[in-house]
């Protein structure tokens, strides 16, 4: 979809997402990206059951860029796309905007892995999932 | 203190901060790096108050890499040192450890800022400040 | 409206919100029941300028009754009404449900107060507000 | 130990449990009075394995009633004693303070469980456990 508008996890920031200098903690900007993660795996058809069998791709690395801050009930939007992918691990990148200001940017790199025994080890990128995220994600 | 050993904190994983894969969070580890900040604080002897003021130093940048998981009852320690300072911002860099197992590293970007009328805004960075905290830190 | 339907607040639940047992971590229920109370809020045209002002209603009284746990990706509501009003005081019972199945119930007693001067201090309950939060919650 | 003084946890306020109210949001109080509870277990030399194979004691019924906040950096105490016990579940009762000051009280009822399969099932509530618990508890 070369000429898709991209995919979209809408947002509103709940009271106890807020911390005492009344912004949203710089934490909870690590969850956002999950939730919107994850919606994108729905809209991908990506069932529930097969996020469970991977132990919620467990992460690598992380990190956001903090722009302006999200307040108690400010309704916001969470651009996701399919970055970099490698053997066994592929990345998210994030974009968060409130109206049309920019409020970060924001990443995730998840390695692929498969849960056996309760222990997780890691596996090659299933290629299909791949493209069925970026088909998703407008890419 | 040139040969000193550094500051540590150490902290032990809570039940609350595991989720259904068995292992912490990945966004607690940002909240265990502001806990390991404000100890910091603590042992420079920059007080409660000091903090408040300032609106608890808003975020820039953040970022883990993750090496090995924590699990539930997991005791760990997290180094702390100040890296580069810039005229209004600096940056905290964190290595966790598990015994003598590396964890994984992260980093904190925190803007200086006063917080007037209920607004934040940015300030110079404290040269004083930034001498007690790495003196708490052992640099 | 005598023959309302009652007020409902729908969710998903999150990853992060659940913990090491597979289950929604029993502490997430209280988000979840102020989630609904905010939603409640909205729905009976108060703004959010109106709760900052109150300084959040701080909660004199909380608790739950669990039934049947909560899972990833699991779609629930939360029926919102409103209890007893007492001079400076009121409370809302909610009920969790999943599908038809009952999940839980819960509630919140929450102080009316004023924020002034950084500190919160009980007021009265405004009697307007509870008729406009009881009307939306469709009693 | 009829004379015993009782068991007493010791925690400080981080940063992240505060809300844009000032104070430790309510649902906060819940995690606390969880760790009040492992760490009875540390102390009953009740291990962590013990803790996972039963699912983190699922938790049937819990409530707080709220004196006076927590805030940033307050240091506080948590008071565990062990209340009524049934066939398959019991209690435990929880007092907050904070220098002398009370600033809370809350319970937890716990469901005695048993992993198997993925699944938690009830069981008996094992009578030894209740002993050592009671041991480490003062009671």
């Amino acid at each position: 979809m070369p000429h898709g508008r991209g995919f979209t996890y809408n947002r509103r920031v709940h009271f106890s997402e807020t911390d005492m200098a009344g912004i949203v903690h710089f934490s909870v900007y690590f969850r956002y990206m999950e939730e919107a993660e994850h919606a994108l795996w729905r809209a991908a058809d990506l069932t529930v059951d097969q996020i469970e069998t991977t132990g919620g791709w467990p992460r690598v690395s992380a990190g956001f860029d903090y722009k302006t801050p999200l307040r108690f009930g400010d309704e916001f939007e969470v651009g996701v796309r399919i970055g970099n992918v490698t053997r066994r691990s592929f990345r998210y990148d994030f974009t968060f905007t409130r109206g049309g200001d920019l409020v970060g940017n924001g990443f995730i790199v998840a390695v692929c892995s498969s849960k056996e025994g309760g222990r997780l080890h890691a596996v090659d990128v299933p290629q299909e999932m791949i493209v069925r995220l970026k088909g998703a994600a407008g890419q």
